[in-house]
């Protein structure tokens, strides 16, 4: 992911011609040598084996960070109590009530923050988003989303124990439940209620040093969902579904309509409104275009195809707009990946207690 | 309903060849006038304007039941008591109290019976069983279903009121997730626990006499669902999912690969199994085809696609070999038509209670 | 084939309750014995083993065609001469020259003819037309069309020598060219003149008794076709193309849109028209459903699937009533047929001369 | 597509990060402003308003040609003439003749060349030609290809007289018939002679000054294809095909599967082998993942998409490569841009006669 954010530095500015330049200061690694290495390659002028060291250099405006979640926490408060703005990857943290504190600090200290939920970045996305917000499907009272993919099915695969590890975030609830989640809130608005059931599918796993070792985070996860609009729908989250490589989509219905998309076709959007002509009618599978926010700075041509990168890339835009413009902010927020991991929360909550939770039952 | 039913027996006798061949001898309708034009029509001998006549008629063996559920109990009794054989449409009962009730007097009266779940007969859904008792997929971890359809969108359709009275069944609830449950239970088995919320999206709808009317009954439902087995999953029924015409569809995920289907394609089957070559795998789109089971009665060439007339003509077949046949009976049975209406109340009263509800909770 | 039609006249009936109702009389076969199997198997009154008895029953109104194509003709004939509508099964005849001859014999005696293009039927295909006729994709100008299916693929499979020999037709050329020739005439009108190319792929096969054989008939064909409202395009046929098993599609654009299907979904019809909202515009996926022609008498819901021997079932609607009106006649008829034949001819005809050839060039 | 190839040859960097660095060094367009605003946009250190001071210019190791073709040949001539490599969009020239000069020139000078047929470069692409190479599939014998977009269907929008005119190719047959002919060749190799039919739809469009203007050239082109190999088969190119935005794909066939993909899915390739399980089997769909080449510099995970411009980062990697390496050359070069043209002249040639036309009777 280190690597991804590299890439889209470059290809923002190449892409978006940006006013403000990006100078990839400082890259930071478990060791010096690792550090140099990786900031050759990737193009950064200085490299660090601490990465304390990055909150205190006065060279740098922000820090970027993409380790594992569970050292997100430390590293985001020392950038911000540096006064540094901070990019993080998702999930924010491993809970709400340590997202939170980040929140709090963030604001206290006036700095700006972003969360790399990237396929909120996806012009058809957006799409969907603007379909929602114009009426188009009318009043939205039905979401159902799933993300599937299923690079922990083998259960002899080599895995690094932090990653099962609880106190890492619940595994599939807080690697894809996290993108789901924050889809569900984007298009259909802040979640009120879950009731969910986690599932373990593999209890046993081999680790890095070849040793057999107990899992309980989620391999899968469900969860009805209650919107604060109304809505009313469900989400799963899946790492162990066969076949399923970026299956992250949904169904929003409507009194007047239903959207579809499904990101393994990421430049696809399904759409059925009412009141087409009789014998006519179906849905309609939109494909991205230029017609469609920010894909006609990739490529004039509509059904040319974005990928993942430029996902990413327009993130990174959005991200440099957000530090630098006046009045202004980066989105999505700490503030909104800790919405995100109150809605996590409250599915474990859920699960643990075996009924309903409320996401103000949360921190 | 009626009117398929007249069709399929037509067709199965057309397609099967069976030994033993059904007349259709009385047709019972509201008044004798409807039932005497449409036994005209349909090929029926007789006609009657009481369907009292037929528990009375020694002529007739069994007694087919399509009128709206509420009226089920009433004339499948009658039938059980007189001796004869029972078919009726899904939901066998409006409850699962009365739907036990049925299941008893028709054992004691050493009747057969069979509910019309029709999807289950498609070959599509036999091969996707056959799939998951081979173990080709592993064990199974992960059920996602739901059936999705529109006909109850539009606000300003006249309504029958009786179909949106609870005492007729919940709606949706009944109605679509009959099916989905139906599909779970087959695929899957026993269904033990759900936690399920229901939704009424159009409060108001217009009756037949124009006046308006209050709404109660579900227009949507999800639930998640506890299997017997250890997987999990979820399932939701929509009959105002505006564009969805027959989405009746499921997602099993198992240890070994992944299967699913939507019936809006009722001849295609999705594949995933793992082991395949690096670099050449994917989900296979398997089409019907004669090495499907009843595919090759109807057509000798793989592709060319079955009905939905066609899955009633097998179910036709299935009832009558099973009314015939020795030490055999038709199937899904009447129990099985209470075990899915377990489920569906179930559903309700964690619905109600706002909890996890226990399949064994309810009758 | 003998056995679908059988099925489809009990399925017109119950289906579409014509007035008038057809007897299954007399059914001829190879032998008495076969024929007597048949006969009870499909519901036929009476069975002989000289098809030579059908032309001299006064019973028999109708001589009902399923032989092997090299047959038709003879069969026919004596049919007609006899005073009989005929039926015959696709294509009408080896060459266009035997076509015709059999085009003006019925119109001389004044017999009523059928050929069986079932997939003209499909209400699918006549929506498409319906698209086409009423000018929403404006004027058209190109159509591409194919039919692939891998039934002849393997080169073990043994094979009755009469379907090889080109004196019964050119292999797929006849086989399934005839399909995608009659959509094209059907849809865009009369085919001038084609420029085409035949492909024996497998130069040797199996025959029945085990010996190698040699093959010169066509595994595929492709040609181009100049219609002559001014329309281009291009057809292609395959009996060895692997996986392919109803492939029968087509894509035909217009001024104002375009429309596309693909038969292995013989319910769904792609149409993109000009002029739909920005950024929303898209290929709709239309479902059969009952605003489409004759898809009401099969089942009332959309999206419920129709099959192909429901196809079959149109088809025998259409010549029942065709034979019974006054004034009227079933369609598409042995004039229909020839013209389809004058196509298949042209191809033969401009692939051994390597160069364009007109339709009216050949009989 | 200037603009795409600056973005290429910053995002070859960032994602291969080669080991030679290209410097963009001189950037010429109309004017000195002109090329002055680009230059700045896209970070080239200079610019100029004649492109000839390329040529010219010491620092300059090779000159990329993104002008209309019609620029192409009198610009590569210059560049090869002062010993500068040349990239080159396609077509390369305007007729097969010009095309060949310049391979010629560029052979003598000893400069190296490439043509940028960018769809070659996609891993969906590379991967079909694995599946072919390795025998897979058998024996090709059949290919279908097409490549249909609709940004010419409007004949209200202001066009370039120049790009009508047919001395810079003939419309449709260069613009998107060179991508289909280039991969044909790619797949099955060299065309062999071909019977082809263009087709001018809108005779009339509107010039950019307002004026009506009288065109000639392609809108549509089908092609009969028969190929040195044996096989057989056809191509499409349309221009005016509404609602297709980037529908390049084929169908290839051999004796033992078949593979097909469109690209309006750019990253997915069904894939259908013989000696699949019965009932099991069916077309797999492939998506592009790591194992397939040069995925994985892009994103580690599969089915994560990659875009369109992913694909010409490729390719100006591929350029990068084969510029620096020693005994390597970039593909495709000139020669390959010649061969291509080849074709398309054959195309015209055997419209205008009529009849088929070798490929070898063309320059």
């Amino acid at each position: 992911m280190g690597r991804a954010h590299a890439i889209a530095y470059r290809a923002a500015r190449a892409i978006f011609d940006p006013s403000t330049q990006v100078t990839l200061e400082v890259l930071a690694d478990a060791t010096p040598e690792l550090a140099s290495t990786a900031a050759a390659s990737l193009g950064f002028v200085r490299s660090t084996g601490d990465w304390r060291n990055l909150a205190a250099d006065p060279q740098i405006d922000m820090v970027d960070i993409t380790t594992p979640t569970r050292l997100h926490v430390e590293m985001a408060r020392a950038a911000i109590v540096a006064g540094k703005h901070v990019y993080c990857e998702k999930p924010l943290a491993p809970t709400a009530t340590e997202a939170w504190a980040l929140v709090e600090e963030a604001e206290a200290a006036g700095v700006k923050t972003m969360v790399g939920f990237n396929y909120l970045k996806n012009p058809i996305t957006v799409l969907a988003r603007e379909i929602i917000e114009s009426g188009e499907i009318g009043e939205v009272f039905g979401f159902h989303g799933q993300h599937f993919e299923d690079y922990m099915l083998d259960p002899n695969t080599l895995v690094s124990p932090w990653r099962f590890d609880p106190r890492s975030g619940d595994g599939v609830t807080a690697d894809l439940g996290s993108h789901i989640i924050s889809l569900a809130r984007f298009l259909v608005g802040p979640v009120e209620a879950v009731s969910a059931r986690r599932h373990t599918v593999l209890g046993e796993r081999v680790a890095a040093d070849g040793t057999a070792m107990r899992v309980e985070v989620a391999d899968e996860v469900s969860s009805l969902l209650r919107f604060a609009s109304g809505a009313e729908g469900a989400m799963a989250a899946s790492w162990v579904a066969a076949g399923r490589k970026m299956a992250l989509g949904c169904e929003v219905r409507g009194t007047k309509g239903t959207l579809a998309f499904d990101f393994e076709r990421i430049n696809e959007l399904q759409l059925y409104t009412v009141g087409q002509p009789v014998g006519r009618d179906g849905f309609t599978t939109v494909l991205a275009g230029p017609a469609h926010q920010d894909y006609a700075s990739f490529v004039p041509a509509p059904g040319h195809q974005l990928g993942f990168n430029d996902l990413k890339a327009i993130e990174v835009r959005d991200l440099i707009e957000g530090l630098t413009a006046d009045g202004q902010a980066p989105w999505p927020d700490f503030r909104e990946g800790w919405e995100v991991q109150r809605v996590i929360d409250a599915i474990i909550e859920s699960d643990r207690s075996n009924g309903w939770c409320r996401i103000d039952q949360v921190a």
